[in-house]
């Protein structure tokens, strides 16, 4: 699992049926990289938090064979960036 | 799923089965790398999109077996690049 | 899906069984890596191809359990490299 | 599989259910980058384990279905790093 | 597939049972770095192979559940490194 910031939300009303009304946020990595992110834990602008990418973030979902490849994971208690 | 921009529509008449007659799009991303993405959104050419891939962009499609690890997800409402 | 150039054939008589008697390509990425993928629609040295990895490159196989994770899909018709 | 170093614990209290109380290790890549995996072997800060990534993470675990996309594999007896 | 060059063996007796006892070679990929890959093939030290990652590597294996990310599919009859 990676460890990336919540910037915010992402507007996208415009979507695939696959998706659903999930949460999507939009992540930053350590290469300042933005990217976005299914949020089922609930994470809030500035909350650091770890993904899971792949097959393992679909399971992390109600339904496995939805769209996403990227999902929160957890909401890291304490983490200092280098 | 990572933010690309759409720069046009690819022709490519000799392809697998598993494709079938599904749109191709080409897509840029954030290192100016262009890739080829299956779009069932209707995506138009300088739209911002997000993109699943792996076996996500598969179940985006109304067959899981197709052949491809590239789906635009859906289309961003507003978006500045850096 | 990605964008590649077809370089050659790969001799490779010593493999696992899961490949059967598949053609093999060498081809190149626009970073200048060769790769080596599965061609079921007949590439040839210097056309350009559009390639599909991970779970999506075995379903481009007759047997979806076949151990290829970057499979040909498509000659594009045109493609002027950057 | 890619080799790695342990760092130390991760903690984690507000996770999804998919992870269950698995132990969290954060990890280090060879290029100074830390990750999040899962640890099944028990391994200690310092050790230089390697780790399996993808859909191959999750059979590691009792349930192939958690939300994990990287997994500790096995510690190595020994390991000189470059 | 990813062209490398095999290293030697890896000791290392701690591991997940979803390993077994299969045999673990340490490649090396274009850029320098070192890898852990399961060896149904026989390769030896020196020898050009080509690996297959996802879940393809773990297709190539007698149980498609085992844990590998990274399977060495064939020795490659001649290959000249650039």
């Amino acid at each position: 699992m990676e460890i990336m910031k919540v910037l915010g939300r992402m507007v996208c009303t415009q979507r695939v049926a696959g998706l659903g009304h999930m949460n999507l946020r939009i992540l930053e990595n350590n290469k300042g990289k933005k990217l976005v992110a299914v949020d089922p834990v609930g994470a809030r602008e500035g909350n650091w938090v770890f993904t899971s990418s792949g097959s393992a973030a679909r399971f992390a979902c109600p339904n496995p064979e939805v769209q996403t490849d990227l999902t929160i994971g957890g909401i890291i208690d304490y983490w200092e960036n280098d």
